[in-house]
């Protein structure tokens, strides 16, 4: 699998978003993907939380690498949802997505976000969402 | 409601990754807000769209501003849920969120994100979630 | 429109849970859906407002054909998120869907579900979803 | 647990629908719950699958035991989502949910339903929801 994720790595290497907020794709086997960000500045609301936002992103994008491992390059989050549970803080944040089942064009997947402290790791929000296979030309 | 969006507006000035997005908030009146960022590279994928994270983000921080004027402030996001349209490609994004209803402590509120291009205005994206209040100490 | 109507109406027909629940298709136009039935006992649970799991049917049912209407036959519900937001108390449930956007395969729709009683019309709940074309063989 | 099982199956014979579609709570341990009906003619749709309305049905009460699991009573199922996977065929369906979080006043809860035929048991959908308890006089 070292293919894989070395792909996905390059994937996130293009995407200047995920490069602004220093994603790292961690593990990527069987279906599942580990994608994980530093907790800094940046990313923070007023309150210094992590902002929602780079929560949802970070679910978001582990969604569609764990579908894209079951249905192959190229796919799209069609949609997904997410309940946020815990204010993020710490050092930094993982998300851990995986894929329930697989179709031709569709995969559902779900994801959990985490917040790595001193004190350990922490659930932060949860995700579930449908992983879209781009239609090729001629399709 | 001068003093609504004057509020709404140094709120998301203390948001370092609002800040780091250049929103904006573009109007905000009798429960309904209008979030806007211009489209920089910065906020990109691999293929030259808007990233769904960052499309999310302004989902999610309007549902927030629409919850807030209905709830009153401190308010967080729950859980929201968003289906994307269309890629988003253009010169700016705006997201339009409004309160389908208040009851005491949460609100369910619906936001439609548009792209903005020389074209006009193009729906990329739909979401609908819950605004919680905060409790207060002795609530 | 009155061939579509008449053919959802016979759809719905086919439906043994739909004829158990009563359900009609009251209107069927342009994208938009109208499905009501009336509140009996059997559809309560045990405070005496309707099952949150009628109310979800019914908002899966009329986003159903609203997606229906703009992708033509046949499709099912991919998915849906449902809020509730008021028992729902009265003499009818009825459902109001309409597709938002209409791809080549899917179509995003939204509905609202209200009850219906002596004082009127009241919001119950709020939903929206991905309607889906089933693939046809060759396809 | 003897007797919160003994409360949750009693809570179930009080609600007309839940009666009427046979639904029965299998099981009911430590924020988990495994709620069953069997699939009769009368819970179909046309294609002799089971309905949708009918599995989300199951999906939003087995979310709403697993959260009042861990909340006590009396909660209601506040919102959820559902990716429905394949279609609901055999003798009878299972939904399994479990709480992923509590807080003070809000779980939130994820639900596999499964279709039970002769060949053993296949995922047909995947729900994650939030569960709010209901608030008393003088909250």
């Amino acid at each position: 699998m070292t293919d894989l994720i070395q792909l996905g790595r390059e994937a996130l290497a293009k995407q200047p978003f995920s490069v602004l907020l220093q994603a790292e794709l961690v593990s990527y086997t069987e279906g599942r993907s580990e994608l994980k960000i530093p907790i800094t500045e940046q990313v923070k609301q007023q309150h210094g939380f992590v902002h929602g936002g780079v929560v949802s992103y970070l679910a978001d994008n582990a969604l569609t690498y764990a579908g894209a491992w079951v249905l192959g390059w190229a796919v799209v989050t069609a949609e997904f949802k997410i309940n946020y549970i815990r204010p993020a803080i710490g050092t930094a944040l993982i998300a851990r997505a995986s894929a329930l089942h697989a179709g031709k064009t569709q995969a559902v997947c779900r994801c959990d976000v985490f917040a790595i402290s001193a004190e350990g790791e922490r659930l932060c929000a949860a995700a579930q969402g449908t992983i879209a296979r781009l239609s090729r030309p001629g399709d």
